[in-house]
């Protein structure tokens, strides 16, 4: 490849600029990189433009690289003039695969050659959308959460027809330009997280759907349980903490039994040794030897700190009358 | 019902002292209860002791309440002499359901008339618990998260034979101590935090079991990604903020398509006008008034405050040499 070292990246385009297009230009202008934005809708520009704004403040909290301006935003008429100087590309436009393989081809005959470009698609693996596009090896999935000038996260996976040199200098891109990034070995439709998370949010459809709960109550449930958890500590890691001093392997062994039980409209799969031993040398491996005991501490101490930050401390109790 | 008012509720027994009932004694003790504590196990006032003392840094950091002791514990002898005195009783024995049923007819045979007794289940409906014991009435589920003296969330319900009194003072109890209390009006199997976390957890335990994801790549995509959000705003209204201006029912019309996709093992509900008015009417109440930028504003405060919070402000960029 002939592209730019991830490090001397200055010019970014984004196409696609709703939500989450939008959102990207947030993150790299905040970053200090030049921005050019292209998207189709006729009063792209005037939403695109409040959405920026919006997050400004935000991002200024956050600290903006040396010489961040929203001033260094260009956006173009035409998808060729927003990529033809581009040394990477975002692509967000809507989640249908027929625009995203059309639009793909599209930026691929217009980006100078070498440079990567990379899909936010939520779920569609690159093998589907990169057909039509003669340079597919450039065409990579960086997969972000909203909003993507916040949430670390992008998760990085290539198709069938994609190079490993385009994928790891997306990875290495995205972690340059301040990201927190997963880099996936292969194409699983959603990806990690949004699988995890579409299963929690399918289970939440369907109670409502059957009026087991409320929306409220299932927001509810999430922020005032496990989510304060998860917001520093993962599943996994909390889970083994339920084990006490026995960690996952003595969790498994007592809540392993409710894999069986209908908790869930999700079928679980068999707790086999294999897989109860892969859970166990995981959690060893994630816990990267911190004991039990240190985790606890980190979990607490975690826990504490969120429900400072977010105005959320336990009232005082009986004594305070509350 | 002869029993206290919450509001002057004073001594608590907690029946069974493994991490959640020694978390439960935890949380009493720091908020003033004088608390009583029995568990078969011959090493159990020893664990329990170290579990409170491994506890009690975090929850002074919290704020204890005026005449909080850890001398305020007393470890019986029998589950008789932890509940003969007792104005309320947490059981939070192993998740087996004949133990449950056993011990809560014991209970109910050894508790004063009137005090409730709680079960800290994970997922058993009480219907199926209350079967052997004659005060099956006052007999209530109180479940809590790991670790139960830090995370605010209880779930109450009753089952069949439960009084409503019961459930409606073992609420206003666990208010008046500290906790979030979500009142339940049906029996769901997991109740609702449950089955929404095991949904999640079901689905990491497919990927790994399949080699699609490592325990330590499931944990970084929640604590990266959505885990941040959940802190503070629960999965429904982060969702909504997905639709842009648009709210729920935009994101609804732009992603409900992807509910057809295979990106969990869960099936999804058909989204029909009734759960697509359910969730987008859901929504709207969940919001109280607050406008999506107001959400959004409030979202990313909540972000970064709680990145900050954690010590994740995401890097300064490449200006930075990151």
């Amino acid at each position: 490849m002939t592209s730019t070292e991830p490090e001397n990246v200055r010019r970014v385009a984004c196409v696609g600029a709703g939500v989450i297009g939008g959102g990207w230009v947030a993150h790299f202008l905040a970053r200090g990189y030049d921005v050019t934005a292209w998207d189709p809708a006729p009063d792209a520009e005037l939403r695109l433009r409040r959405l920026v704004d919006a997050a400004w403040p935000a991002l200024t909290q956050l600290g903006l690289a040396d010489g961040a301006s929203t001033d260094r935003l260009t956006v173009t008429a035409t998808l060729e003039e927003a990529v033809g100087d581009a040394q990477f590309v975002q692509e967000s436009a809507p989640e249908k695969l027929d625009v995203k393989r059309d639009l793909l081809a599209r930026l691929d005959a217009a980006t100078p050659p070498g440079v990567v470009i990379a899909s936010s698609t939520s779920g569609y693996p690159m093998t589907d959308m990169q057909t039509d596009a003669e340079g597919a090896g450039r065409l990579v999935v960086g997969h972000p959460f909203n909003p993507p000038y916040l949430i670390p996260l992008v998760e990085v996976v290539g198709g069938e027809r994609t190079s490993a040199e385009a994928v790891a200098w997306a990875s290495r891109f995205y972690e340059v330009a301040g990201k927190s990034v997963i880099t996936m070995d292969r194409e699983v439709p959603g990806f990690i997280a949004n699988r995890l998370q579409e299963a929690l949010w399918r289970e939440a459809l369907h109670m409502v759907a059957n009026g087991e709960a409320t929306v409220k109550e299932i927001d509810d449930s999430i922020t005032e349980g496990p989510g304060l958890r998860w917001a520093f500590m993962g599943p996994m890691l909390t889970f083994a903490l339920a084990g006490g001093e026995g960690g996952m392997a003595h969790m498994l062994d007592h809540f392993g039994p409710s894999l069986k039980s209908p908790w869930t409209r999700l079928e679980a799969p068999e707790l086999d040794k294999a897989l109860y031993d892969s859970v166990v040398a995981g959690c060893d491996d994630a816990a990267a030897g911190r004991t039990i005991a240190d985790l606890v501490a980190e979990r607490d101490q975690g826990v504490i700190d969120v429900l400072r930050a977010t105005g959320r401390l336990p009232g005082a109790g009986k004594e305070s009358g509350k």
